[in-house]
């Protein structure tokens, strides 16, 4: 499973890169679909990413704003200390706990821990999906999207 | 590596019962981004899926053009008849062959068969997060994305 976080990482750092080409209109202006703005969106897969982690490990939710990160360098500095935390929890978690039952505060329902996991994952892939649609809109080519032919390094 | 499997299947299905609403027109219409059209993208996923698969087993490349599948029903009966072969292919494969290089007839580089099979679970969800965009310009609800709260059943 830690290849499919490094592939949205690699991924979601290009798309950070490729926001630089964009005004501050642009990367704000809310877009048909999905949550909103594509700043907005990448801010939501890092506050989603974390969120969904904290509660595995038993930890409260560390609710973060918008409007506390409405730029590019806020949003990727956000990704950056978010991304510390994480990797070094999945590299000292066991997959025998893959079973254990969570409870989130934002829902009644409770998930494994496995299926919070693969909800991360496909959460970032399916909104980077609806980027790449809103940079063709734009009439620009969206970063790569190919998990073959990547190389991922630990860490 | 199933349970994306599970979901992207599920989630697929409901796309197919989704576009039941759509004209011919709609279903078929180019679209900004992605692949084209929602008829040709779901056509695209199924086919690749197939594909890689098809690779990893050594086995020949099916070619299918949408010529021959362009109407709904007959992509839906598209995804049901390979859907028997990967299911059987899936739960009879080992995982000890995961790092076994793989060469495909439409790509110069050689893969790992875990490299294949997280791209094909990515490539689907990429390309619904992209169906989902085109489904809100169309002033349609998309189909829900979410992993979490699934009950999949085995097979």
């Amino acid at each position: 499973m830690m290849n499919f976080f490094q592939y949205n990482w690699q991924v979601r750092d290009k798309w950070l890169d490729w926001c630089k080409q964009l005004t501050t209109e642009d990367l704000l202006k809310d877009r048909i679909g999905g949550v909103g703005s594509i700043l907005y969106t990448l801010f939501h897969i890092i506050d989603a990413e974390y969120s969904w982690l904290r509660a595995i490990e038993g930890k409260e939710d560390v609710v973060v704003r918008f409007d506390d990160y409405n730029t590019l360098e806020k949003v990727k500095t956000l990704s950056d200390t978010f991304r510390q935390d994480i990797v070094t929890f999945i590299q000292t978690t066991s997959d025998e706990l893959n079973d254990q039952l969570v409870s989130v505060p934002w829902d009644e329902d409770q998930y494994t821990r496995s299926e919070i996991v693969h909800h991360i994952v496909a959460h970032e892939i399916h909104h980077v999906g609806q980027l790449s649609v809103w940079a063709r809109e734009l009439g620009l080519r969206p970063v790569p999207a190919n998990f073959v032919g990547r190389d991922f390094k630990p860490g």
